[in-house]
């Protein structure tokens, strides 16, 4: 299958079949979304009641359209699925979103096999069937049927989302926008019907937009066309999966959830371990570490210095680090020490962590960092900064983003708090500085991504 | 030593010594702090300058206070705190917080060891020294020297945190605010000169407003002291610990933080093992135990029934169920498997996860609750809800609230997303509903605290 998937990121126009007048329907919702989204192209909803939708002509059918269209998006019946695809194959549209429901994920193994097949015989393309829909903020494309009050869509940005699940793409695209991720695409796939996974993540694969990939997967099918795919993206990008279903009783879940197979547990540790895949254990690992690739475009060195104004962060720190398998803890040069024994306090212990004390101010975190740019013995800078001690002031953020503007090393931060961290934070992300709330977790992302650059030299 | 540590937290009077007009100064920040928490006894700032500080006369000495004074606190250079201890002892004073830092921290072991000897021989106690102070929600005691919008402090509730470094417990504390956390009492106790974590969790032991304990250590003095009081302690009320420094590097960094050795990782293991104290592994961890603590009073039972709207959240709760340790899936009675049957539609698999699918609406849910709230094979109920999807409204907290008034059962609720999410979860969390973002998290949590009970029958 040829893997130009083009129309259904960036198509010039689109119908949407089962466009309704009643707000609430998923027809009528996807419209206002794409309309509110801004999309640039032309819209044409079709009903076979007619009417108008949104100040917008509703056409009886597509035959009615005289303008070509690129995508057809269908939020109608199941049974009503086989015979628009049939009126899209006159009017020579070959890529069709299917959002309808009620196929081989409720037993209806038969229909959903008709409409395959019907596909793959008039060469017609199809994300769905029982989908969320597609979501590309660089196109303005936003043909997910959920109001926009309910589910916050991100900016634009690196991460694409291959999701099978509809919810969990939801409910974790809503979280990502709040907690400030960026996005390039949003593909909720469902059943798989025509377009799997694989077929998704080959086009991500030469998507100039992607930087970097969140797959939740439940089941394969083509196990061998998923990891031969696997090992071909994952080298040209990073990928970071979590699998549903990987326990035994999670497994039947599976089953009744989306119609496949989960698989053996066995066989996807497989498949994670032989490719360069980041296997994620959690949803909150998973955008943890996506938001590293995000704000990190060159390579993470697994050599970390620890900066803190917080003693025991500093220890936790390293206490993940020494746990971790891929990472280690820097060696400040002789020149370094040297150089920071004759700026800071005497008080202050050089080493790893380097602990500023509680006492610290922005111009002791300039000292310390000035420093550390130029030590060859560290890769990575990991700098905690809790805004609760009394000397620090907002001037350090501006310290912290000088050195990402003068440094070739990585930089994270870690900063803990309420209201006043998070405006903080906020700042630094906006500069593209990756910023976590717990120490432990930035370790254990940071952890997986030198794990991928060691697989990869 | 007698634990009573009431003048600590509820002393009737307070002096500062080293009350400062100079705003930023930490006797200055404790004075504004103690009034704008709303003390309500009585306070004397204490400077050798005399003057006027917050509409305040200012004492040259508290040998110049008339009145008893229950609590003096020191917010004193290190070389000044001997001295003042004499004058406490001549004022009669025997509860003692030290803020001062400059002893064993920084290499003054000397020093430290003569403010020991001084508190011993003269029966007075002290907290600190190099310590952030004490905050206590009930009586209104705000004794840390850090200002108030860099530092949210918590509303009353039931976890009491027990912290030896100072910053991570200012950060926390801030955070746990900030996410709806609610304390009876915070205590830095920093290098630990007379009283010790030991002594401060005695004390919490018998503090009716205490109902877990949350406690952050690096080193440890006196262990067969501190894990005899665990051994107590943890049998009457959970405590939660995070141990810094258990990995070799992590330890030597423990020795320049607080002045302490950190101890042998297996010796800690051990002390966790052998007593009740649930093992945290990380910060997020351990307050995500805390509110389960917090939010359910009674016995959580492991065995747990899924009842979710969004398949996929189903699917990874029960691989995290399945991988736990203490957890089981319950298994629905046939009577309630039938009586669910016959009132949800036919397409909805009855089992666990109970997947109420993405159309689910409130009274889909009610259902399920109703039938669920009657069966005994079911110990916790998890209650997965996506408002993300379309049908969902409002109405589905007061399902849950409902639920929880009638039934016995625990209720967690995990909720996922952005604002709306986050609106609404607010309200559960008043009616102290645990809601977390993500099912694994809840899970682990979960699964902890299960362990907890287990050791306790």
């Amino acid at each position: 299958m040829n893997m130009n998937l083009q129309n259904f990121f960036s198509p010039k126009s689109i119908a949407i079949i089962g466009a309704s007048r009643t707000s609430g329907k998923v027809g009528h919702e996807i419209m206002k979304n794409l309309i509110e989204g801004k999309y640039l192209g032309q819209i044409f909803p079709i009903n076979k009641e007619g009417d108008e939708v949104l100040g917008r002509k509703i056409f009886r059918s597509i035959l009615d359209v005289y303008e070509k269209i690129d995508l057809a998006i269908l939020a109608i019946p199941a049974e009503f699925v086989l015979p628009v695809l049939k009126q899209c194959k006159k009017k020579k549209i070959s890529s069709v979103l299917i959002i309808s429901s009620g196929f081989k994920e409720i037993g209806n193994e038969k229909l959903e096999l008709e409409v395959q097949n019907f596909l793959r015989k008039n060469e017609m393309k199809a994300i769905g069937v029982n989908c969320l829909g597609i979501y590309d903020a660089y196109s303005n494309l936003d043909a997910l049927f959920i109001p926009r009050y309910k589910l916050k869509r991100p900016d634009r940005g690196g991460i694409s989302f291959v999701c099978q699940s509809g919810a969990i793409g939801a409910a974790i695209l809503d979280l990502a926008a709040h907690e400030g991720h960026t996005f390039s695409k949003f593909i909720s796939y469902g059943n798989a019907t025509d377009i799997d996974e694989s077929d998704i993540l080959k086009y991500l694969e030469n998507d100039e937009t992607t930087k970097v990939i969140c797959l939740y997967v439940e089941g394969i099918k083509d196990g061998e066309k998923f990891f031969k795919t696997l090992q071909k993206v994952a080298k040209k990008k990073p990928i970071i999966a979590l699998k549903g279903g990987l326990s035994e009783e999670g497994s039947k879940a599976v089953m009744s959830h989306t119609g496949s197979l989960a698989g053996a547990k066995e066989v996807f540790y497989g498949i994670f371990n032989q490719t360069r895949v980041i296997h994620a254990n959690s949803l909150e690992e998973m955008f943890e570490i996506a938001s590293l690739f995000e704000f990190i475009p060159n390579k993470i060195g697994n050599r970390i210095q620890v900066v803190t104004n917080g003693g025991g962060f500093g220890i936790l720190s390293i206490d993940s680090i020494s746990a971790s398998k891929n990472l280690s803890l820097a060696e400040l040069s002789e020149n370094t020490k040297k150089n920071l024994r004759a700026q800071l306090p005497r008080l202050i212990n050089i080493g790893n962590p380097l602990d500023l004390v509680g006492d610290a101010d922005p111009r002791r975190y300039e000292i310390a960092l000035d420093q550390i740019m130029h030590d060859k013995n560290v890769d990575t800078v990991l700098v905690i900064v809790l805004y609760q001690t009394p000397l620090i002031t907002k001037d350090v953020i501006d310290v912290i983003k000088n050195f990402k503007l003068k440094s070739s090393k990585s930089l994270i931060v870690i900063s803990t708090g309420g209201d006043f961290t998070r405006l903080l934070s906020l700042q630094l992300e906006k500069d593209s500085i990756p910023v976590f709330q717990y120490p432990e977790n930035a370790i254990k992302a940071l952890d997986k991504v030198a794990g991928y650059y060691n697989k990869l030299s």
